[in-house]
């Protein structure tokens, strides 16, 4: 069985108008045989983000919602939670303080399950705090900016579903380029990925590779410091970072991306089928005017017939 | 005769506490012989613009400044203002909106005058809209935001006395990533340059190659799209870009990069004084200790004596 798929949600995904996100999360985790473990440890106001999730997933048509809320590592020991998340086909964590979830759950029976879970093929998704816990490296909290300052930011450890990388969350809408940058600068061997509102990055293992879809309305950014040069042991207190040759990505829905080899998944371009079906006939017009014209067969006054006879021009403008 | 320096100024420059770079602008334009021409076009206040830069640039030890002020295009056909210019060892473009500047001064006397400034050796500097101006290609204006979207922003023609760019000012203040990308991800042959507030990109000719150096607080940007893959050319609407594989260079105070070669220059790592004393004083320890064990004649009580006596370990923690 391979692992399964993890969803890596930048937050605030649509819940009302076009709520694709969660949708598709439903759908991936078995649709009407789907059973649901929602996790909103991160939230202060876990009770209500459980019934909002609960009364979501519902619609969208899972079998069962089951709330897994510890407050506590002592509750993270809970067998009861621990056999909620093991039978679960889907498991989704709530947004909140990212280092609330990180402190109870990670090391703890709960934490073990959700690592479980994902290793036998259930969808593991997380919005917000719950997309940042899925890295190695957690951002745990700093400021916004674009430019990368020392000690703009903190790292803790995650849940580590992706291996050696580094993800961060609300990224256009809050600002942060910075402090990821600041942390790929730090430690270049970890994957930088920045996540926008109600934006997702589907993560699949194929043939090995960890491989990225983007869904939604933003984009998926991804740091890639491999061979960067940076002052990040030296740069003095708050200063700006010099970090030159980091290779950036940013990818939007459709987008496929190889986090294993850091590379970008050529993908046929999408067309839509009205204009397949004109670029076709276009394509027929063409070839026919070819063949007339080898024929010395055509004259400019029948060239000038057949392309007026087509409504729209082959190419945008 | 080689062209002058440019100074590239993100807008928002400390004009009170540590002026740094209008200091340096007033040195590299000759100092106690500087005659400088301050052009504020770019302002709906420009009288009280010149006012304050005529106070600081006569403050710093200039001989002479020059308000060059055209309201209009034929305003700027004036021969007394071309003259001003003519006679400058310093021009500065002030902030403001640089689409007024540039379609005022671009194509003019004035404008002419400027370039042929540069072409003799005078320092051109511009803060805010007066480094926008600068590059060939320029952000006319814009929306904020760190993910690139089609349309976010406009181009028009600048000065072009820093060629195949698009210089982006307020680059972190404003979070100004997404609309310079968007730029270079529809003509990726163009270097993207964001310089931060209080920061300044200065650009010299060094044997033929441009080499620019990084003063003031923030960092100056760049992003590199000549390996790029994108969708610009088909996007829709207000869709977020693909632009992956861009390389980018975030650069503080210090750094040096080669807008020719796209590529940063090695500097030396800057050292305090004493703390290289320190360091001098730790190798001569160190290289007596080796002495000593090749001679057999280190204890380990010698060694814990010797490394006590010294009050400062030779590396950071």
């Amino acid at each position: 069985m391979p692992r399964g798929p993890l969803m890596i949600i930048g937050g605030a995904e649509d819940k009302v108008r076009k709520p694709t996100i969660l949708k598709h999360f439903v759908a991936l985790s078995g649709g009407r045989d789907a059973r649901i473990a929602v996790i909103p440890t991160a939230s202060s106001l876990g009770r209500e983000v459980v019934e909002v999730y609960d009364a979501l997933f519902t619609k969208f048509g899972a079998a069962a919602v089951d709330a897994v809320r510890p407050e506590s590592r002592e509750q993270a020991h809970d067998p009861a939670l621990v056999k909620a998340i093991d039978e679960a086909t889907g498991v989704f964590m709530t947004g909140g303080n990212q280092l609330k979830l990180s402190s109870i759950v990670c090391g703890t029976p709960v934490g073990e399950a959700i690592l479980r879970a994902h290793e036998r093929g259930a969808v593991v998704a997380g919005t917000s705090a719950g997309a940042s816990i899925q890295s190695s490296h957690m951002v745990a909290f700093g400021v916004g900016g674009a430019t990368p300052k020392q000690r703009m930011t903190q790292v803790a450890a995650g849940l580590g579903l992706v291996g050696e990388t580094v993800i961060d969350q609300h990224f256009d809408q809050r600002n942060r380029y910075g402090r990821l940058l600041m942390i790929v600068a730090q430690s270049p061997q970890l994957l930088g990925i920045g996540v926008d509102e109600d934006t997702c990055g589907l993560v699949e293992d194929v043939d090995g590779d960890l491989v990225m879809r983007v869904l939604g309305k933003g984009a998926v950014t991804i740091f890639d410091g491999s061979r960067m040069v940076s002052n990040a042991y030296e740069a003095k207190r708050s200063s700006p970072l010099l970090a030159s040759g980091v290779v950036f990505h940013t990818l939007p829905e459709g987008a496929v991306f190889d986090l294993t080899t850091r590379a970008l998944v050529a993908q046929q371009p999408a067309v839509d089928p009205e204009e397949a079906d004109e670029l076709a006939e276009a394509g027929r017009d063409l070839r026919q005017l070819a063949r007339d014209i080898a024929a010395a067969d055509a004259t400019p006054a029948a060239i000038a017939r057949r392309l007026k006879k087509r409504r729209t021009p082959p190419t945008s403008s």
